[in-house]
């Protein structure tokens, strides 16, 4: 028996660990021979394009750098799997029973899930036998029916260690000022919303969270930050990427049609930067915004333990699944407690993931709409614990790489 | 005795750690009894506004914590003492006289030891016996008469890191692209340069480096990036904030107007997002850009070992130059050896360092203006060496905090 694995969608610090949990299970069961990776996700499968991983993780040492290294060694893809396309269905089940594949998982988001869901369904109605289970992952954190996302504890370790270096780094001058910080999440805001983690440390910063789940509106905006500067010598403010209006427009948008609020702003540029705009036009202080960039999804050297941990576990766990039986099923992480933090993995139907998304809860944001309940924090907290011994060679965290393929 | 201590300029990593070495030196001193800090700068000597260090400092622990902190626990300032003010040199007089204070050590960049200087002169010629020493910083490394500048390795440490990370993630997806990466430096390019370190884990990022020390052409730009795609599915490029033109124009200021290349592109931005949107038009590749913002000054969380182990013997060894008798001083490290890595602890007249500064050597460009030669590695390797132990708690690095003041 053979079985394949592929990454798709975005990259985080943990996708490389799942993939290795992945091979480690396969690697203790005697009954599968080859374990295989599909280049650039689904796309490998259907283009035959599959790599031997023994090949390529030789050694305890290789295995142990692929757990520690940001992004998918794999590659990926955004590729969306049609409803009906025989072709390609085809060309995927000619893959499969070319190189004996039984069992197929796929690490990814709410896309990939639509895709495990899909192929599994397909295999059911043309009797073929084989497993698909997927692998959750992303830094968005809106996966349904799991507690929490691999590759999120790491990207919110990240966050809040470099909003509480900023803020140190914003308060050196005697001058007022304020700090954008521009932070990954489209429709979701769990990433923006977990730098309320710092206040287990005493810290203020950040003074203030704004979330796609709560209507943005300019003029309380400015109302925030005039009495934050009253209070504070460095204002330090955190947004989601993906800020709503009232009517549920993205504002980085309505800012770009000047017809957003009675202001009638109009700036051509990411919401980070309009609102450092408006800051400066309305308020007048020193301002200044930060894009974390691709930094929140990929900075494995301060990668969070529990995540890297539990994203290998979860890798092993899908293989028992698909080895008990188990097909069209997401595994997914079930929290028992906070504190002392312990969570089950768990099957879901993976049709009850794809294509949907899981919101910051309304209930843990304040009512002034401008930060985040003590609730988030206690679930939040678990997620970013403890550090990971990175090797380091030449003064730099030493990653795995596939040679010639970079 | 009493002697007192103030930070200057831009905030680095290392500050705090010159401040922690001035604090050991001096505590280890029994000839000196209150050690002052000054706050903002030398505006805490002007306006009298000093604390007692070792009310703040009063544990190991609050010394080990000082010394992994970024920015300037006692904050900072941008002013530049005037040249015939007998009004301000007379309050800082006073402030000395008042507060019985003999020596003074100003940790700052080429502005600060104008100000070192000054003072210096300003006693001599008066007859005022107070020493004053300069202690380098600046992640800018372009200090004169110093090997180099604490705060730059770890600069270097995390940008080179940061572009290895960020090599990972562009490099997923099976389309080619292109990775610009916005790095400080106004005039001199050593913190993009650094990034050549890479090279020294094999890492083929990034495969272009542009430096203001070589004249930036968009032409020869293109024809870069269009081989470079030939050959890399991903291509990284490390510019500096401060490119500039052959005419000596800032490169982000001649696409203001449109009027820099023979293509006429106007943008209003900075140098990285003026790049990206060359690329996307002249090629249509796709270009993402990356500013790595004050991030690459502050993240003390992977801090080089070596830069803040020098810079808090730096600050001890300018205690010990005051106790000698030196004034108008800044101490500089000469470097004796690459391999083994080895500095000696100098002292150069702040005059020879003030308001000058140390750009990049052309010899260590290629030809092409496009990278750095191997001597530049030899010379930045040894300044990222080593990690620190850092505290953490709540799986966030612990800072040092003066309470109620931020």
């Amino acid at each position: 028996m053979n079985i394949a694995a592929a990454q798709s969608g975005g990259p985080t610090c943990a996708i490389n660990a799942s993939l290795a949990g992945i091979f480690t299970a396969a690697s203790k069961c005697p009954d599968i021979d080859k374990i295989y990776g599909s280049v650039n996700g689904i796309e490998g499968i259907i283009n035959d394009e599959l790599v031997d991983l023994r090949t390529i993780i030789r050694t305890n040492e290789d295995l142990e750098l692929l757990k520690l290294t940001p992004s998918t060694v794999l590659g990926s893809c955004r590729y969306k799997l049609p409803e009906n396309d025989e072709e390609i269905y085809g060309k995927i089940v000619q893959t499969f029973e070319k190189n004996k594949i039984d069992m197929f998982f796929y690490i990814g988001g709410n896309d990939s899930m639509d895709t495990v869901m899909k192929l599994s369904e397909y295999f059911k109605k043309n009797n073929i036998d084989i497993k698909v289970i997927g692998v959750p992952k992303t830094i968005d954190n809106d996966l349904m029916c799991t507690d929490h996302t691999p590759g999120f504890g790491s990207a919110a370790k990240y966050v809040a260690a470099t909003i509480q270096e900023i803020s140190r780094d914003s308060s050196v001058y005697s001058v007022k000022s304020v700090t954008i910080v521009e932070i990954m999440g489209r429709d979701a805001g769990w990433l923006a919303a977990s730098t309320c983690v710092l206040k287990a440390n005493d810290e203020n910063a950040p003074h203030l969270i704004y979330l796609p789940e709560a209507p943005f509106s300019v003029e309380r905006f400015l109302e925030d930050v005039r009495r934050m500067l009253g209070e504070h010598k460095a204002v330090i403010i955190a947004v989601s990427e993906g800020l709503k209006l009232s009517d549920g427009e993205y504002a980085a948008e309505g800012f770009q049609s000047g017809a957003n609020d009675s202001f009638g702003h109009k700036y051509l540029s990411g919401i980070g930067k309009c609102l450092e705009n408006i800051v400066r036009d309305e308020i007048g202080c020193k301002v200044r915004s930060i894009e974390l960039n691709v930094m929140q999804r990929c900075a494995s050297h301060i990668a969070s333990k529990t995540d890297i941990d539990e994203s290998v576990r979860i890798g092993e766990e899908a293989v028992k699944a698909a080895i008990s039986g188990q097909t069209g099923k997401m595994m997914a992480f079930k929290r028992i407690s906070d504190r002392p933090y312990f969570t089950e993995i768990v099957t879901v139907d993976a049709g009850d993931v794809a294509n949907k998304e899981k919101l910051f809860p309304k209930e843990w944001i304040n009512n002034q709409g401008n930060n985040v309940t003590p609730q988030a924090l206690d679930y939040f907290l678990p997620l970013i614990q403890g550090e990971l011994n990175i090797l380091m060679k030449n003064g730099l965290p030493v990653q795995f790489k596939i040679p010639n393929w970079f």
